[in-house]
């Protein structure tokens, strides 16, 4: 082991990488530089041309943001990545900062301790969010640090390896899919501004601005969206976007619905024209830095608050939710189909991570309404699955066996919904202690479903009840419990999610029509990693003198993996809990399976039998 | 009940006092104003000299704000109030506003909608708090409301009938009760205050000073406190007291630990003369009004933060804790003892409301190391108790029989701790749903006790625990489920707080050291009042990769009583552990019994059995 670890092999690659940009800094006179993981609009997931920071660091996860002086790279990432960010860094010089662990500096107070007096600090003010800038200018206006933030150093390095910004076609959701008209949507977002006290909003959010306008795009792979903008006034709507992207068809629904049509790059220069007096509702999270102080510099004001598309957009109308039930029960079926497929064909012919996400993707295609992944496939057996967003590859990927764990987390954009699956499926002998860790799990997510709750709780209050059967272990995930899904976009998506700590973001009360995942885990490093994951939706229950209460209704259909499953490490009521959405389960599948199907689910969601 | 509704009775003393007041109003040319419940410390329970909202208003709830303009008079309260003060405003013409109820507004949107442009706005700076001065200031700025705050309008109302201000002696903690000296601490709070930017800092709040010098007063029934300020320096410590408060012994006490003694009225004048350069922490939420105006007067800068004594006090240290658990058994001694008398002779003489809590508190004073009670016996029989903080009098008090359910939440103040329990004793004959609801009761306090979670976690991640198990009968109750609790000191206190809504307050993480109450309860108006409290101890568990486990210990040790109890209700897990904590009551206190209250204890704490 010893000589293992000394052996390590250096990263010439991501080193070489990381000096041209040091010498491209020193050239430029920029002492520090720092490359986030964003597009211009802030976006979770980016298209290839903003893969800068992975193709400077070597680290594929999907947050984190690398920091350079003349002489030191470090990389900011959060609690999922931490064992993924530890593999892919070695050997490139490249410091992990592992970000909200005790004692690790964020990168404001890093660079406040690290950065001279006087110094000059670059970055792309495109690709960095007005939050942050913000919060640097106020961290860094002691030291008399000056902003270059008009500096993509990143591009000159990459140099002609960097791909073009991607630019698909973009599409108009049909109305039987939509539910409301992108007029009345914009009704509801100027009785939002008005409330806030702002004539103007500047939107940069990709999938607000999707689910403003009834339309979807291609830039980014698995999030349908289109790369634009969007600024409305309170007559006005101008939709900034790439003119390749528009057809006939597009041109002709924005101008029936009277929205002016803008090419994508005109918004700066329009920025700099608006009116004196305009009061510009922005997102500090997602409008970036470099519009931020345009409009500053135009000397208009900015209302910083939460975009109200945001909010809007996570409350699922009647339609949305009425497709999303089928959806999910077709992408129920597919992975049904493939727990059944593994099941019987483990041990009996060759089959890797890679290989498996493959059989599964390739059900989901098969799928009526399919459109698209909706982010790529996480296959991990034993410890890879210990990796909270572990991506296998064909050149570096595990085989199965009849032994251990595998994880499979997965989901797909299909006309009618987006979806986010994970179930753990045991291959053959697992340790008693892996048993008591998957039950946990699966009691934890059901304990949640089961929640009831008055209106104004926040994922903040309802946490613990997926948790707290892992903390009575000592074991905690380092990472929230659930987050929203969107509506045929993005996977990811707020205001509202399921985490117990405290956070610079707001709290979103959960209200009713609202979609979020239930999501605990446990991730032993080295040894295994389970995760049972389904979608659930927010609805009015029972309203009292006492208030307006709630309870979650259950989205996902697939059996969990009674294999995993421990009687004597679950209360009375979690088994009846597990029965009860096993019953459902055969009850919502069993029609949409073949016979051999339909034998082994009613065989693997029998109930589960009492523990004394 | 109709004709029950008209007859209501006017109540002519309470329409008098607020005519005068509107009479004096007019006189000195105020618009509006209003009267909170307050002292000049803003301290949550105040002396006699104080009760000037309870005197003009009639509602003795324990927090409350009138607001008076010429025609119209509202009175804003919590949850914990609403029955009661509904009760006491009938016929006065005063109008109840329920706080933090939907469509009700604050005090401050109040006042913005209703004072016209120009108005002037009237109160007294001494007992209103810098935070909400500050709040009025934005809300009513776009109105141009001049704020008037050097008129104690209703002094001249109260007349000769207003009590002096109260001037207890002032004694010094013996050492062995303290645990750290008072030099020691204030070594602390001046890290503190560095660590915030603040070269002084103003303490308003009673009981941090109390704390902070190792001693106690008796000018606020039940609390421990002595009217007084403390001004703190880098080098020096003043503190200001009522000249009769102090004797030769702790004017010797304090010259010898280098603190300067003042006058409690010269403090005005000596912030009126700190230099311009000063930055004065002080602590918006107990800080007067006056003196925040005062100290901006002054030319000196304020930082705005919380109290750092509050936290420091907060976490109990070795010494406290061990005095504590020792406390806190004498005093459940006190309340078993009176259960054990109640069960034995109800229905074989007279008790009343009045008489039982009198009988209680009597066995408290008995009690070694008694100096107080900690607020005064909340007795509440039947549908009383429904009215959370309900205080019987002798006039006005129900005489309990064989039937129903009996609340009774006390505590006291020793040389050693300050105590706070709440136990629902059952009578005779109550219905299933009682049973139900004492039983969720019972279970959600066990369930919170049994809590294990990471450092870091506030009140309002853990609140589900003793909640979940009402909200999933559609009930809840209308108040935190716990609060910190003081050492020979206020019964509440802050940072840490158990409750689930956002609010404008911090949420304070829970630190190993920390005293809480646990009381979640059912309250049916009309009907029944449950409540079951014990104290709990915040502890450090494992400590690993994940994090700092924390769990609760116990402090409180007094039967819960099983005939409310329906093992019908419970899980297997709630029946342990409440089998678990009446072996513990018992092994605890069989000692300190005699023996016959030792047979009952046996009896009433032997196991329940399993449901199935």
């Amino acid at each position: 082991m010893e000589l293992e670890k000394e052996n390590k092999k250096e990263n010439t690659v991501i080193k070489a990488r990381i000096l041209a940009m040091q010498e491209e800094m020193a050239h430029r006179g920029i002492d520090f530089y720092f490359v986030p993981t964003a597009d211009f609009h802030n976006s979770e997931y980016v298209g290839e041309y903003f893969k800068v920071r992975e193709f400077l660091s070597g680290f594929t996860g999907s947050n984190g943001t690398l920091v350079l002086s003349g002489k030191q790279a470090g990389l900011w990432t959060d609690g999922r990545y931490f064992i993924q960010a530890e593999k892919e860094l070695e050997g490139t010089g490249i410091q992990l900062y592992r970000m909200q662990e005790a004692g690790v500096p964020t990168i404001e107070e890093y660079l406040a301790q690290e950065m001279p007096e006087g110094a000059v600090l670059g970055f792309d003010g495109r690709v960095a969010d007005a939050a942050f800038g913000k919060r640097l200018e106020e961290k860094l206006s002691a030291k008399n640090i000056a902003f270059r933030y008009g500096e993509d150093v990143a591009d000159a390095v990459f140099g002609s390896e960097r791909p073009a910004l991607s630019c698909g076609r973009l599409w108009i959701l049909p109305g039987h899919l939509c539910g409301e008209d992108c007029n009345e949507k914009l009704a509801r977002v100027r009785e939002k501004m008005a409330e806030e006290g702002a004539d103007a909003f500047l939107l940069s959010k990709l999938d607000d601005i999707m689910w403003l306008y009834n339309v979807r795009g291609s830039d980014i792979a698995c999030n349908p969206v289109a790369m634009s903008y969007t600024y409305i006034t309170k007559d006005d709507a101008l939709f900034f976007v790439q003119e390749e992207a528009m057809t006939q068809e597009t041109k002709s629904y924005f101008a029936k619905h009277h929205i002016t049509v803008k090419p994508y790059g005109a918004l700066l220069s329009y920025l700099r024209e608006i009116p004196r007096t305009a009061k510009v509702l922005i997102d500090m999270e997602n409008c970036n830095y470099l519009f931020y102080k345009t409009i500053q510099e135009a000397g208009a004001a900015t209302v910083e608050k939460a975009n109200p598309t945001t909010r809007l957009k996570a409350v699922k109308n009647k339609t949305e939710l009425q497709n999303m039930e089928e959806i999910y029960l077709r992408d129920s079926v597919a992975l049904t189909k493939f727990i059944y497929w593994l099941k019987k064909n483990i041990g009996r012919m060759k089959i890797t991570e890679v290989s498996a996400a493959a059989y599964l993707d390739n059900l989901r295609r098969q799928t009526e309404g399919f459109l698209d992944l909706s982010f790529p496939t996480i296959a991990g057996y034993k410890e890879n699955a210990a990796m909270m967003h572990y991506e296998a590859t064909p050149e570096n990927c595990s085989e199965l066996a009849l032994e251990g764990m595998f994880l499979v987390d997965s989901g797909g954009q299909y006309l009618g919904g987006t979806t986010d699956v994970t179930r753990t499926i045991v291959l053959g002998k697992i340790t008693d202690e892996m048993k008591e860790h998957f039950t946990a799990v699966a009691c934890g997510m059901l304990r949640l479903t089961g929640a009831r709750f008055l209106h104004g709780c926040t994922g903040r209050n309802l946490d613990i009840l997926a948790r707290e059967l892992l903390w009575k272990k000592n074991i905690d995930y380092k990472c929230g419990t659930g987050h929203g899904i969107g509506y045929i976009l993005n996977v990811h998506e707020g205001p509202q999610d399921i985490r117990w700590r405290l956070s610079r973001q707001a709290e979103a009360p959960i209200e009713a029509g609202m979609a979020i995942s239930n999501e605990p885990g446990v991730y032993i490093e080295g040894s295994h990693g389970i995760r049972t994951e389904n979608v659930i939706v927010a609805k009015n229950g029972e309203k009292n003198g006492d208030g307006q209460f709630m309870y979650f209704d259950t989205l996902t259909f697939v059996p969990i993996d009674r294999d995993g499953i421990d009687a004597a490490y679950m209360a009375k009521e979690d088994i009846d809990s597990l029965n009860a959405y096993h019953q459902a389960v055969y009850e919502k599948l069993e029609g949409r399976l073949d016979a051999d199907e339909r034998a082994w689910l009613k065989e693997v969601t029998a109930p589960v039998a009492y523990n004394f």
